[in-house]
């Protein structure tokens, strides 16, 4: 079994977060985005969405897209359980997991792709207006977010969840989008100290 | 318990056609998406991100965001599965949600909402150019998954799951957004024409 993922994009690092907190340790094989590695026949074979990270099996079967791997694992190791437990908990994890993915992480990512130079070969046409639209959205979900935060340590409830996983890798990856965090929420930054001093935070 | 729900938006539906494959029967409280009505003070303080639907508890308490609602019914009632049974399976009902949610129903709404004139209340700014360039990859997707369901009934495997769910409602949202669908996608207008017939798809 090994992972193809991609060292700065936020989306491998999810996964290696996820699989940091599980105590699972699997080979990575890195590819470069910039380059358009991703864009390869063979790693469209792998997964013809072109896109990593991709779980590859050792019979050579595939498993594509950040979530779906988190998933697999918990499935197949449910503790520390980072999907909630039970039917209340998993679906408020599964709620706070689509509202930063949704309402904060894809803003930043469409901030990014359609406003940095780098981009430009990956994100066709680039339209800035649209990613500047994107960045003004970023503090009013950030502040949403810091209000859910002022009643419990973790976004999504008690425990540390995929939801926190993901609201790191978008709050990290608003630094290469240049997008500065709004001052005030105090939530919101205790979180983010606590959560980044996490050994995950590094994987 | 209640869902508020609106009648013609496409997430709401989703949830609509999950429940009704699962049997499950929860009144519906409609509201207006045009008439801003999901803005109001009112659904705010249900759910702060200001979207439907909303599953209410007795208690008060609320639940947001469609899968998340699905998700929760799943948990109670696990049959039949709509998730997948199993690590491998509920994984890859997992990465064909993510593709289809995120490469296909966000390019559609996309397109809907930054092209279709009685989408300026709700779309601010419109940025028709997005509208267009999300117009344009809606075919690349859709033959990727017409591709993929050349060896199976349904797009993540031999059963129908919410997969298939988001797939149905995404091609419909093809229509008030004005995307033709391309021709010669053959797999796709067979599983089209069987998941359309389920009694669920009134729902």
């Amino acid at each position: 079994m090994k992972i193809i993922d991609e060292a700065r994009a936020p989306n491998p690092r999810r996964v290696r977060i996820f699989l940091a907190e599980k105590g699972i340790s699997i080979p990575f094989e890195p590819l470069n985005l910039i380059k358009l590695e991703h864009k390869s026949e063979a790693v469209r074979r792998l997964n013809p969405f072109a896109q990593v990270p991709i779980l590859v099996f050792d019979d050579g079967s595939t498993l594509s897209e950040s979530v779906a791997i988190c998933r697999y694992f918990e499935e197949i190791q449910p503790e520390p359980a980072l999907f909630g437990h039970g039917a209340r908990q998993r679906a408020e994890v599964e709620m706070w997991s689509r509202r930063i993915e949704l309402g904060l992480f894809q803003a930043v990512a469409h901030c990014f792709r359609h406003t940095h130079p780098a981009m430009a070969v990956m994100e066709q046409p680039q339209i800035a207006a649209w990613g500047e639209v994107n960045r003004g959205r970023v503090g009013e979900v950030l502040a949403l977010i810091d209000e859910q935060l002022g009643g419990r340590a973790h976004v999504a409830g008690p425990d540390f969840s995929i939801a926190d996983i993901t609201l790191l890798v978008a709050v990290d990856f608003m630094k290469p989008a240049k997008i500065i965090r709004p001052t005030g929420l105090s939530n919101l930054e205790r979180w983010y100290t606590a959560v980044s001093a996490r050994p995950s935070a590094k994987a």
